[in-house]
């Protein structure tokens, strides 16, 4: 019987993991870099615990399951719950500050599309228990240092940072009702997402005064603390909206003496749909502006308490994949080099009696730490070489006649053909 | 609200992480030393898709879930059956021979026990696309590689190897009818599970003629071809059961040939339970043996077949982390030193006016490829030493009077305590 794998999920044969990999060691790479530490947790978690943070709206985009025991499980689709939850349970035990990151994979049941795939893996940084915004510099740095890396310049992506709490001082300033406020982030959040008409019949919808609405319209299209004042000149004196604008400031500045200033920018625009976040919040876009944001994330003070903990400070971000991969393709990151298979040797065996010398060669060149793939039949040099030459081996091993008659295999570099004639010893040495 | 997590998971808190990281790394390095390449499949595949090669026994042990378009799905128990399901997709497009590994997490709904969890992760290596027993060779050689790698010799682990096709050969020339055959594998293969008298009981219920009983418990006991022969004399004209044991001799001349004989020995009684086995089957025990198999394996040559493809001869083993994880322990080979947190260098810093200049230090460094952790609490350094030292760090450095005095830090040497003077620039030459 045939059989097919199940919609929205990948399989990855090995070209397609090459580039999992390449996207996961550099995550693993950039996180090191910046002192996170690595954690994860399990791939299914009780069902009610991602209700907490999200709501009932995740549970429609849950996997779930009832184990035999009649428990309700969920597939996780993303893991800040699971860290809450860690985190919590060893809260007095952790070494301050809680600097961690992940890569897990996470399923959505949501219907498959361009940078939206059922199952997926996720690049998740947090740092805990620092109240200062220097841990929300400390994230952005770590996130940008990432795509530097992977080669994306200030041209390919930008880095778009607002804050919660300077946007709900401005709301509540213009007279929004603060119970009003969670209702209307995920509609604030929709902005680049939906048509200008039907994001502003949206908000009308939402927000009583027509001249609200407009205020609010033109602050999402903030760019600097100027830009606020002119559209709302009386919050200067709003304490909450210049605390919030004094963060931001100094979140710039730390960025700027981090030296990825070129890629950040200050955007009204970004709400973040969650009502969890309290601080800081912030996007990576593709410059040309046709994918999906790249990664988001802020702070989010309030979760560990949520979760049954004590309070604890805490400002992180995701990073999914798929819209990454989409993005390091576009731009030519994912070269023939990122594919190539690198190998040490290729043991060909020109005659079926040498085998067993073939193979204590390979043998002796693995244990030494060296990668050697062998040939499973002999006889024709020429099949071999062809197969060593796929395999993207650097040096072939000949073991034929010249071992036969003095215990010595033909070496031959694959990239210039040259040949030489050594001893099973000096090759060993050579490791 | 305190949430747990599920029952039979793990939290993989930094310490365990770094356990399975060092397992993991060690299974991918065995893998790519013996010209392994790496893929991976979905964390759920189609529900029916399991019951192929395990029938109806394994169902009971899977999470299934229902999707919101009702298709019945389950997490992984295992990953060959997607390995089949895969190489079958693109079998004509793959080049041969197909020398596939992973390390996939896997589920099964059993009752959490010691070295077995409901949550796990297992490596895989498989060939496929190879007749001759030097793929099986080859299996055995790269799980012996690895085990060795991490430090355990002989006197720990022991590879039993025994053949499929000989106990089958064996089984039949006793007069056991074909179509019994496959009810009497898993029932073999309790041996070592059970009491001796459960077993053979068990066994007595299961074939019909006692003296065959005896004889096939006499067979189980067997270590060599002549054990064999002095049991059932008239085998030595069974085709079959001579061609059967041809090749397990020549799988041990060859890894003889490889430098692993010494963790080798023939043992009738490793059956392994699956009906899919067609040749050469291998377990590796802890010598002292009071643990579960940490691995196993062999030849299965007709599940591609079974899945809808061609019929594609296959060779495999499967590795789980939790006895691995527990003899490691044991045997002391995971060391204080796997623990260490490494890290080149902590940023401290004595004023607050001097955080910028710290944090571009930080920022450099990282981009100089370094690993930096940084004091989000300026003023008292020894405070800030101490967390350097937590931290694992090699060398602190001092932002303080110095920098503001001249440019320069001090870098203080972790281990000796020894302090130096240093500007910026020399720093990021010395990466």
């Amino acid at each position: 019987m045939k059989i097919l794998p199940v919609k929205g999920t990948r399989d990855f044969y090995p070209p397609q993991m090459t580039v999992r990999n390449f996207i996961c060691d550099g995550w693993k790479a950039a996180s090191l870099r910046s002192g996170f530490v690595e954690y994860d947790g399990p791939i299914f978690e009780h069902l009610q615990m991602y209700q907490i943070k999200s709501g009932d709206e995740i549970v429609e985009q849950l996997f779930h399951l009832t184990d035999r025991g009649g428990r309700e499980l969920a597939i996780r689709p993303e893991i800040t719950p699971t860290l809450a939850r860690m985190v919590n349970q060893q809260v007095n035990a952790l070494p301050r500050p809680i600097k961690w990151f992940s890569m897990p994979r996470l399923c959505r049941a949501e219907r498959p599309q361009k940078g939206r795939l059922r199952e997926f893996f996720q690049w998740n940084i947090d740092i805990l228990g620092v109240e200062d915004v220097l841990a929300d510099a400390e994230v952005i740095f770590c996130t940008l240092d990432y795509l530097r890396s992977a080669g994306l310049t200030s041209k390919d992506v930008i880095a778009k940072i607002s804050s919660r709490k300077l946007l709900a001082a401005l709301l509540l300033h213009l007279g929004i009702a603060a119970d009003r406020l969670e209702t209307l982030y995920p509609i604030l959040d929709k902005k680049a997402k939906l048509p200008a008409e039907a994001f502003e019949e949206m908000l009308a919808k939402a927000v009583e005064s027509s001249a609200t609405v407009k205020t609010i319209l033109e602050l999402m299209a903030a760019h600097s603390a100027d830009d606020i004042l002119h559209i709302v000149p009386d919050v200067a004196a709003n304490e909450t909206a210049q605390t919030a604008l004094d963060e931001l400031q100094r979140v710039f500045g730390y960025l700027k003496a981090m030296g990825v200033a070129e890629y950040c920018r200050f955007d009204m625009s970004i709400v973040r749909g969650l009502a969890y976040y309290t601080g800081m919040v912030f996007e990576v876009h593709d410059v040309v502006g046709d994918l999906r944001a790249v990664c988001g994330g802020g702070r989010y003070d309030n979760l560990l308490k949520d979760f049954g903990g004590p309070a604890l400070s805490a400002t992180g971000m995701g990073m999914g994949d798929c819209v990454l991969e989409i993005l390091l393709r576009e731009r030519g990151l994912l070269t023939d080099e990122t594919f190539k298979r690198k190998l040490d040797y290729f043991v060909a065996c020109t005659d079926a009696a040498l085998t067993s010398a073939a193979l204590a060669i390979a043998a002796r060149l693995r244990a030494g730490g060296a990668s050697v793939e062998l040939s499973y039949k002999t006889g024709n040099l020429g099949k071999q070489l062809k197969q060593a030459d796929a395999c993207g081996a650097m040096r072939c091993l000949i073991v034929g006649q010249e071992y036969q008659d003095g215990g010595k295999v033909v070496v031959k570099e694959m990239a210039t053909g040259e040949q030489s004639l050594v001893s099973e010893e000096m090759l060993l040495n050579r490791l």
